[in-house]
């Protein structure tokens, strides 16, 4: 039996998480979870799962379920909720599915732990791959992908040599709006953005995707994923999403991991690594059906946002850090009506030109920048709204 | 320095094998060699190599070789000559390129010397696939696939439990006349047949392209080489031949290999394994300059002969000895004029209701088998050419 500790219990990848944990209930049992505001959700899980504690977002919600539940399930409450649940004594893996990052702190706890890292968290990687990766190293512990690109990635690498690898090809849906110019994307809303064509994912990440600044942050966690310099990682435009990505080999020869968009299958994998255990609640890939697959060219001035992720990822430092937290209040704002679409990617971009980045940030002042990068581009906004 | 042994170096896959050898000539050294008729190409390829042994076809081109060599290159023929090469005491591993069976009995007898086995003769496994793989077994050698379709399943495995393995996917061009019906198939000419789309080969295996009996044989070789049963093995029409060969897992999880077709990718593959060496002359792939990538089912009304191999397979035995001769002699009667192409599958199907088979052949048997249905598909043609 593999012992579980879930961080984002709630959110669209710790859902399928739970679906994955249910299917294989005997090999399988989750042990720990945090969750967000969706109380109904949270009571929902802990009468199917039974875990042993619970982490909330705040002390209020906390009070709350104390309250219902007696016996012998702990609730806790905040960053130190989250870590608990992370570094859970019964655990030995952490999916770490939190969006933001919030999620950071507890995945370098739960390496100290010795917890195999199971990592849905981008920002995790993206504003702190190098204390990250040098915990992992110190510690010994597996860091595992979940995102699907990153996911077939590693995949693809089983077996194989680093030193014989010649590129990361990670591919790229295009998002919601991939068919419209960028002049087109003048008037779209946040319905349209967040109609994704192939995936069903949360808010943030589904516009993330329709900016291309989800795959910008998988670029910058490839590089740290797998140690490989950004000049080796190519992004390729494959609007089916079947393909999930590739890896060129220095002998010409390209491997590539496929199926259908289904998040359960890189979940289970990252939760039953280096075994595979048989999954047939997701569809299986009939290219027969299928018929076509597309590839093109990624336009860099089209998807800014890519080109500004790679550009804060060859700088390093505190650069991807700002990166991501202007993005976050950049695609908050969207979300909530206070800016356009195209908004999104200029305040990212100012942001950036307004940092000078510090190298080999320590966590303080990557949360620091990160503090001070959310306040700026708050500013920017409001600024904005002022104006109008 | 890995010394290799070279048998059918005259021929197509052995003219890439050498190309090979060439771009690694630090680390790679032919020691021995076979050649077919080609007396010319046998002189360039010793002045460039220098083997220790070189084994022709007859007695007579045995003599006149020696005659004009003196100094210590040791000539040899037929097949104690094939034998000589593919156990040569100081090479490592034997790459077999020769077509048809007689590819056989020096494979067994390199697996008793204990050599590594790159295998492009497809004709050893399709024969005598159940007496291959227990020499292997018994003298725990590898076996390599050289056959780009057979390297891409291979990869897809490295790192991979075959008790997860659910589906293999071989993919097939559909040959040159994958766009005609099987009624415009009646007058087509051997030019014509000739004329693959995707990939320089010799003559036999083009023809065999185009009536898809080389995916049957391929099939037939998969089953052998990965223990899969014949359930387990679809083929998929892909006519870009950029995937190479697919394998699916449990999970659901594709793997697949892809590439510019290029044999001389797996031939450094298998002389290579487990490393990769850097391969600068080979094209690599672009997907987006490619643009689509095209899939449909395989019509077995329309490839009859995939049927049968399949067919042929599943009965086992000495069926798939049978399948192949009268192949081999039906697609030599096409090229030299005396049949059409759609009699090529007739003759095939005709041999396979006449025999019965025999379970468990040893090597003996196999090679009446193989002599009977020669002599059965040759009085065949002769039958129709004489009624004409």
């Amino acid at each position: 039996m593999k012992k579980v500790s879930l961080l984002g219990a709630t959110g669209s990848i710790g859902q399928q998480t739970l679906d994955v944990i249910r299917d294989h209930s005997t090999e399988l049992e989750l042990v720990a979870m945090s969750v967000g505001d969706n109380l109904e959700k949270t009571r929902e899980i802990i009468s199917q799962f039974h875990p042993k504690v619970v982490s909330v977002k705040t002390k209020e919600a906390c009070e709350r379920l104390k309250a219902e539940y007696t016996g012998d399930i702990r609730f806790v409450h905040g960053e130190e909720g989250l870590i608990e649940v992370a570094i859970h004594q019964d655990s030995s893996v952490l999916l770490n599915a939190v969006v933001g990052s919030v999620g950071l702190k507890p995945t370098l706890k739960a390496i100290e732990a010795k917890k195999t890292i199971a990592l849905a968290n981008k920002e995790t990687l993206v504003t702190a791959g190098h204390l990250v990766m040098e915990a992992v190293d110190e510690h010994n512990v597996d860091i595992l992908p979940v995102d699907s690109e990153h996911s077939a990635i590693f995949q693809c690498l089983q077996g194989e040599k680093a030193k014989n690898v010649e590129k990361i090809i990670l591919t790229a849906s295009g998002g919601s709006f991939r068919d419209k110019t960028r002049d087109e994307l003048k008037g779209v809303t946040v319905k349209q953005a967040l109609n994704h064509p192939n995936w069903s994912m949360g808010a943030k990440i589904t516009i993330d995707s329709a900016t291309m600044m989800n795959k910008g942050l998988e670029v910058i966690e490839a590089h740290w994923l797998f140690n490989v310099p950004y000049d080796k990682i190519d992004v390729l435009l494959h609007k089916e999403s079947i393909i999930h990505s590739l890896v060129e080999f220095h002998d010409s020869s390209v491997i590539a991991q496929l199926g259908t968009p289904d998040m359960r299958v890189p979940i289970q994998y990252a939760l039953t690594y280096p075994d595979r255990f048989k999954r047939q609640q997701s569809a299986k890939l009939n290219l027969a059906e299928i018929g076509l697959l597309h590839f093109n060219q990624v336009d860099f001035k089209r998807y800014r946002s890519l080109d500004l992720a790679f550009t804060a990822g060859k700088i390093g430092g505190t650069m991807p850090t700002v990166l991501n937290a202007a993005n976050e209040v950049a695609v908050a704002s969207f979300l909530n009506g206070s800016i356009s679409f195209l908004r999104i990617d200029e305040l990212v971009e100012e942001a950036l030109e307004y940092h000078t980045a510090i190298m080999q940030p320590n966590l303080e002042t990557i949360e620091q920048v990160d503090q001070e990068t959310r306040i700026y581009v708050t500013n920017l906004v409001k600024e904005y709204l002022t104006k109008l």
